[in-house]
């Protein structure tokens, strides 16, 4: 099933990029989407004001963590591009972890969550990362909400926001913090305005590397309102080149296999978001290409075969930084207190 | 002279607690001080609101560690009480610290800065960290410029906030990081409100708690505005305990006499504010106490000689959770980027 969901997918995306680059001229196709301001909720957790307000605050709270040194927004900074411009995210004890950490900016528009796409929500992914033992370390989520519980202000915080019974609990938690991921929504780039009708929004190389971008078949997968194929799962690389395979080492992580342990998902990665790409170096699911230029010159040759020429390079490239979005102001949370005492961390 | 002028404090301190705690009814005393709400700016370094946003921003920013994990904030913690809850902090690549963080909410009040007092300003008090290897871990100041440099929102940051024709420097990093710290102020705490004529504002065991504080001795050294001597220096322990010593092991740190070497500052610690302490547990130089009401309890034995009762250290305890003050709303700063690029952080 999940194999022929690829397929289709890739067909989808194939016969997008047919269309796109042929028949009608890229700069003003209907396929050019604006980001939405608003991302839609599941009906399980409808994003109020409560939750959103709970969830900021147990996003930065680093108690969520063994040694009470990492929060979410340690390795999904939103105070900056969503993650930590590093290769591996640092997790508890100073441990790196295997993959590049994502944004969070925008993640709400992708269907699946983490690189080989694990999680089917943001519900799910936030429960991931607080009990694993490189990041942030917790034995498990019954320990979590015990923390949780004994620290006074969240009781409260929990039943504003949710009318169950026993409130403080693993799924509600995730629900908060899925909830405020939700706002975490960058509209408003050079290029939405540019689709919107504002032609001075982008410069003129700009322009031409939008064009370049869809030509070369970029655009296959970097579908859609956030450049992500809303989240399809999409082999890489699908060109081996040794040159770059013995520098990068791309083919080393096999992907959505690593979780399924069928041989049809061998190599298979979630389209990531070009939204806001400019921000977020190092590329890729390992992190292995610094910059962004040399990103698009290998994405061109493993992915499309192509190679591309220097000045494709710096169009699409230009191109991207108009992805860069409006970040909208945002209150620093107050991290509730365990007044005259505090957790026996690990040391 | 340095031995001299702690004499000095001592007999300064001495004279207080017996003009405190014999002359005059000690709730109404007119020692009893509210915090300012603003903090005085050395004449070299007036305090402005680019000098405020760019050292908001340098506070915020994992950059000005070498792995790109630790800003000021993750020892020191403003959406908390102003530090990390641990014994000991959690440098880059997970290395710990041997002293416990102070907490920089209402550090401008103080006249030296770190445990040991070498630091005689939050400017000096600024450059530390940074350059520390089990901090951040920065090899020298010089890469920290050149890494501020190399991001592009920075130059401009610093040209806003300083005249230099070189603005992005160590100097006024530090500058600009102290202006910010001098706005983190926690005033109209129930202490202040009471203080200020409000007779509501404490409970009538808080009152109880207040007397019982400055009888047994506590204000002696922990006096004015900021219950922190306005950071002078004071011995600790001064009474031996085998049993908390061998527990505690509070004078295996040598305090001040570590930097100093000069024999009349052994076991010299800076006086530590009192503000907020109710929510910076773990208590003492090196975060050994665990609770509020034991802090209280070992501090009355090993620097006063005397043994409390249990409830007067609850009274003690509730007095000086009236101390908590109100935390000023913060907007949360956007890091500038460096496009399309990251650093070569240490792994």
């Amino acid at each position: 099933m999940k194999a022929r969901k690829n397929i289709r997918t890739q067909i989808k995306a194939i016969s997008a990029v047919i269309f796109m680059s042929s028949v009608i001229p890229v700069a003003i196709a209907a396929d050019w989407k604006t980001l939405p301001t608003k991302a839609p909720a599941p009906a399980n957790n409808p994003t109020t004001t409560e939750k959103v307000k709970l969830g900021q605050i147990l996003f930065f709270d680093p108690r969520l963590s063994s040694t009470g040194t990492v929060s979410c927004n340690s390795c999904h900074n939103v105070m900056a591009g969503g993650e930590d411009n590093r290769a591996g995210s640092a997790g508890v004890h100073g441990q790196v972890g295997g993959r590049s950490a994502p944004t969070v900016w925008n993640a709400a528009f992708s269907a699946v969550q983490f690189w080989d796409g694990r999680a089917p929500s943001l519900e799910e992914q936030a429960k991931g990362p607080v009990t694993n033992p490189i990041e942030m370390g917790m034995k498990n989520w019954d320990d979590v909400v015990k923390r949780l519980k004994a620290i006074p202000g969240y009781p409260e915080l929990f039943s504003a926001a949710f009318k169950d019974s026993d409130p403080v609990s693993r799924e509600n938690a995730a629900k908060a913090i899925a909830a405020y991921e939700r706002t975490l929504i960058t509209p408003n780039s050079a290029y939405d305005k540019y689709v919107s009708g504002d032609k001075s929004a982008l410069t003129e190389q700009q322009v031409i590397g939008m064009k370049t971008f869809a030509e070369v078949g970029c655009a296959n997968c970097h579908s859609g309102p956030a450049f992500n194929a809303n989240g399809a799962f999409m082999k890489f690389p699908t060109h081996g080149n040794s040159m770059y395979e013995a520098k990068y080492k791309m083919s080393q992580d096999e992907g959505r296999y690593e979780v399924t342990k069928v041989d049809a998902d061998k190599h298979f990665f979630k389209v990531p978001t070009l939204r806001n790409i400019a921000l977020t170096a190092p590329y890729f699911h390992n992190g292995s290409v610094s910059s962004l230029s040399s990103a698009i010159k290998v994405m061109a040759k493993m992915q499309l075969g192509a190679s591309l020429k220097l000045q494709q390079v710096k169009d699409i490239e230009a191109f991207l930084e108009a992805l860069t979005g409006q970040f909208p102001k945002q209150t620093m949370p107050r991290l509730p207190a365990t007044p005259g005492k505090t957790f026996a961390y690990v040391k």
